[in-house]
């Protein structure tokens, strides 16, 4: 079970790290600062400038796409290599689109290349892999519970040769977003099917007649435009009957088929966050001085410093773990170790970033530091793709399980 | 040591809830909806029409003023009484202003009745207790750790009959309001004085020369608008000789003065904030269902809200009985119990609010519930006046104290 | 709502204090020594002599009896008043029994006041009372959930003029006390009855033929000889018909009926417990010198302090209120509250009981500090009396309840 | 790096897996009831019986001395490997003995293996090795903060070729076992010389004149009788020249060398430990029925199960690949490593069989299930080898020193 750094990657790691501290970094706060100015729901030229150099610079380093693992249109790395990636793109606002590597469009590509038709493939899996156009998901809706994925209202019904959508969805990431060009839809093809083959997910374009971008949801006060996570509305949406993935009743499938990876990757990424929130601490705690002391010296500010080193090792060692099993046992297995670091990690990354808000005072709430949008973020982790609690209720079934306890839990949820 | 519901208050109280129920909360989300339509940093003719209109009801009802404890213009309640009036208001977003119980006025006007001269008092007390005004207080700086009082940095020296005043402040709350007009700005007369009388407390009406509005301060991605969090420049600023409080170095005594009542009235808020999100996640817990149950049902949601209530509970009851020291007991000794509630309380309101966006899910951190904006003014207050640390610092102490401990600190805090 | 130390109780309250400081306590290592020496289930000639001489002293002092509120033999405290009192004996080992203040007796001499008839009132009230016999109370069973009390599988059968019990009851508290007379057993009289009227409370003498006592019951690895928590087991053991207290199937609400107070008393002495100990902790802070320091001014040991000072401000007030609740308003309504507290105080006294046991090291395990036996005390009562979920569960539906949820609990559990 | 179980390993694992179950606990309850018939402190013939068999049968199927990493004595298996076999011994009370694993034999083992002597190595490593004796290690005393090593006060002289030895020690686990021969004590011989080098380790065999056995020290309430915690007294005790280990001024080195295998073990153990207390929660749960439902369907306890399995996962990685390091880095780097592991696992393993104690109510504290003695021995793990204050202080600083902190701690701690 060799968690570490492989050779392969190894190379790869130094240049990802680096293209991100030279490339990346030092325009990041020229970039944010352009959100707003002008309507917040297009690129400024800047931002696009920056963001299409930055890529083009990524792509032509072969430093592209490496979510991919699977496939000949794949990387080539394992789920660990990719791990380590993800944490080092964790850091930085921007660095996973850089790398043609942000959510949603990695379980949007991964869904199409592993479950979607040549045709399909042509037309929404080779730009987005190509970076583009950009995709969206979406799952979750306002008026159901949907940590239980039966649960989705949304329906298509078959009219003739095109699906007919109708029902709302909200917080589907990225539909704001004018690159945004494809969505994958979760929907109900099936009512009176047995519980987990009613779901079908269908590929619509955004532009769809009878597809409404009702509004943006907030992530506490923030919209994230112009991305947003936006409400949608579906009235009589017509796609061609070609449009179903994999076929009908298969959404629920698909959906476990996605899970796995997307998980893994936001849990890395939020370890690469709760490292920069700690060295942020670390260095505010040397530099700023109160009561004659820099505050590293002063309460238990060096047992929290030290307490969240622990909780990095750990939260790192088990999202690795994870991996390995994603890539060396069967997905039923893995997906137990996928609820645990879904649970745990986020967490983890939550705390560490409030102990350096604290440490931060004022400033740490402000636009000053990068540790109020880290919050928001890391925080609505517990909640997308499952809040805690479903996760918790598959993790200690699973261990009931062992002693005799029946009744398994055979959830899905929302994947972003 | 009755902490109960006075008869005093308990029709007052009566009444206060019901103006809040029936005449602020049915309009709250209108007035919220305003905020930003058209320039951020001004009211609309709507939100002034709603904002003034419950305040001429809420003035004509008596309701007015009760804040003030002591003195020929107070309301007459005592600290007990009024906590348990400032939780009510703590419930509602718009509560605190329309019967001028709000913050950072109610500490500007405790000052002055307290510690201000008669001119001072005609000028700047008298339309702040009609309401006619705003103000804002300036204490925290940019680079410097406020939680050390003796930090502060921005200095005032007088030149003939003027203080001439050069500085930065930020988050001074409410200093985007356009109705404020008055500041109090907290200075270095002294720099070779003791350590605790080198600050003076000075008064500066917005709009004086070289006082510039350098930009707002976030806290989260939210910037309060039009009452902001701002960012302030003073560059040789003059004000008149008599705009000083009290007079040279006694700033620090003034801040000490003005800590206790501000941040009991910020716990009992915190307590109604607390109370409010409880109410929205039980009823959230009973009207949702996964897994074939109500939430409420599943997993540990049961103890989530039995932790809740109890720590509700007791931090009201640790917050009465601070209020009741305040009344009763010298002040000194009311300072540690004062540190108690400002460390444990927002502690305690904010995990509440936080597991009520968890059982909301997405629409938790979402503009459609009050629980996002209730989270980040809750995490806030742990930074502001005074750090958990220091407070910590304070309490532990003082215990230590009791068995020899010989080097009591002696800090004071930006209040708001 | 007065929950302050009353002008009746106030001079009491210095006399029990200075009792417990200049007369017990400088006996107490002495007593403790002797425990073990000789058969350790049986007082030697020391003991006896101290504890007896101490108790009559107690009892020309008027310091005796305290607990009881009510009835014509009560002392005439209420409970607030006896909360105070019960916490200062919570400082000491045996305090509680030098002023007849001990459980399990102080639950039986309550339920025989509130519940017993005159003959049993004569027989056992008086000498219990009178500090000449002891008693034990038998409610858990070893093979049932006693935190449902419905569970109780022990029976008694009337035959005659006789009562025939049969079953085996473990921790027993106090029937391993030579002078321990008498027992209340609860048992199921009609298993056929509806569930809250089929369970039974006898008075049982101790050495009864068929009555046993198996062995010890261990807490941790401590039997509490001679007081002990007995293993006991019935067998065809034959006592009058009016033994029976109040009635057949009244076992249930005479539980009831005993819950509060005792509870109250409970967590009151945790907090004596939990005084003591952060007295020890601060003492021991500031004695003890590590890395040229003491150890109060290293890494987190003031925050600790500080957290544990705010805690048991807030546990005695929370215990406070609910012995206010008992003595002002309807039972109903104030067993809430005291699930609040048998759930909220120990949790608190066993986390500051912990952390002094840390910062003594090794000594804190030991035999030469009192607080592992402190820690022993503590965790078990998060066992007895009902273990925490099932309190949270109380206190958890009955918030629920305000919202509309139904199913209120309706749960009795052991009583010591 | 690879954590997994080896190819050499796996079926060494099996053996003492199989082992474990099949011959050591089905007779570990009659072992257990053996303690204190009789003298406590010597062995009945039926516990000499169970364990020399038992100890026999181990060595001829070659299951012995599989902590002795290096060396030609050695059994061969890198510290990953053992941590493996470490962790299944955790499981049972007597497994590391019957395997001649059990601390502290084996730290000084590895203490001799590495520094000792020829000499030494004959008279006293290879009967230990054989598991004809055992011994002790002698570090802390009872009158000064033991987690800085520099204050060590027990002195030895050199007085011809003699050592003289004065001073006290306690807490001396295994000094009380009649088949301890041997014992380590760490003595200042230079209080003059630098700080880290005052110390050294002398050799000294019980019954030594002078050297006298005080009492032995209780853990909670507990004696570990025969193995023993005891205080010992040093009063003018010789010992020739040549028992010093090492040299003169040594000792703090030495002590440095033990650290960190000994912390491992104890950690993996600690796992082992965990895991059967998870076991027991788990099976309690699924049995014992209450309102209706088994316990695992109550409340938040599937919560509990599940984050008891999170925990369990990362705590284990962490000590894996802490002990990877130790097997592939140099041990200033693995040092902080083990500082992690030291204060992270037993702060796990406390909290779940605190929650196993939970489960089982009553009788999660009685002598009928192995959590409370489960409960001590973790809870003991947090103070002794260095309570967590202090780990927490190395990892800490280790971390503000990549930030330019420059104080890096050089502590060394009790090893036992």
């Amino acid at each position: 079970m060799d968690l570490g750094v492989s050779e392969r990657v190894k190379p790869i790691l130094a240049q990802v790290g680096e293209f991100i501290d030279k490339e990346i970094i030092p325009l990041e706060q020229e970039y944010h600062d352009e959100i707003g100015t002008g309507d917040r729901w297009q690129f400024t030229d800047r931002q696009t400038e920056i963001l299409e150099t930055l890529k083009d610079k990524a792509k032509d380093a072969g430093l592209w796409n490496f979510f991919l693992t699977e496939g000949a249109r794949g990387f080539g790395l394992n789920t660990v290599e990719y791990a380590y990636l993800a944490e080092e793109m964790g850091k930085s606002y921007l660095a996973a689109e850089v790398f043609n590597c942000a959510a949603p469009d990695t379980g949007n590509m991964e869904v199409l290349e592993k479950y979607g038709s040549e045709a399909q493939k042509e037309q929404w899996l080779v730009p987005l892999l190509d970076g583009r156009i950009r995709s969206c998901f979406a799952m979750t809706e306002p008026d159901i519970a949907c940590s239980d994925a039966t649960n989705v209202s949304s329906s298509a019904v078959l009219d003739g040769d095109e699906w007919v959508i109708n029902g709302e969805k909200h917080y589907a990431s990225g539909a704001g977003d004018p690159r945004c060009k494809i969505l994958i839809v979760m929907v109900k093809t099936d009512p009176d099917a047995a519980k987990h083959v009613q779901q079908s997910q269908i590929l619509v374009p955004m532009g769809t007649p009878g597809l409404e971008v009702l509004r943006p949801m907030n992530v506490f006060s923030m919209d994230d435009a112009p991305h947003g996570h936006m409400h949608l509305k579906f009235t009589d949406v017509r796609v061609p009957k070609d449009n179903i993935i994999l076929g009908a009743g298969r959404g629920f499938e698909i959906s476990q088929g996605r899970l796995g990876p997307g998980r893994i990757h936001h849990c890395m990424r939020a370890i690469g966050a709760a490292e920069k929130a700690l060295e942020l601490l670390c260095k505010r705690s040397l530099s700023r001085t109160a009561f004659g002391k820099p505050l590293a010296r002063l309460g238990g500010n060096i047992d929290i410093i030290a307490d969240a080193r622990m909780d990095i090792e750990q939260a790192r060692l088990l999202t690795l773990k994870t991996a390995w099993m994603m890539d060396n046992v069967d997905a039923k297995e893995a997906r137990i170790w996928i609820s645990m670091i879904k649970t745990a990690v986020p967490n983890i990354s939550i705390r560490i970033v409030d102990e350096a808000i604290q440490m931060f005072g004022a400033l740490g709430v402000s636009q000053d530091t990068p540790l109020a949008g880290m919050y928001m973020a890391q925080r609505t982790l517990r909640l997308a793709d499952g809040p805690d609690a479903v996760h918790r209720m598959v993790v200690g079934r699973h261990e009931l399980k062992r002693y005799g306890e029946q009744n398994a839990v055979n959830a899905t949820f929302r994947d972003g």
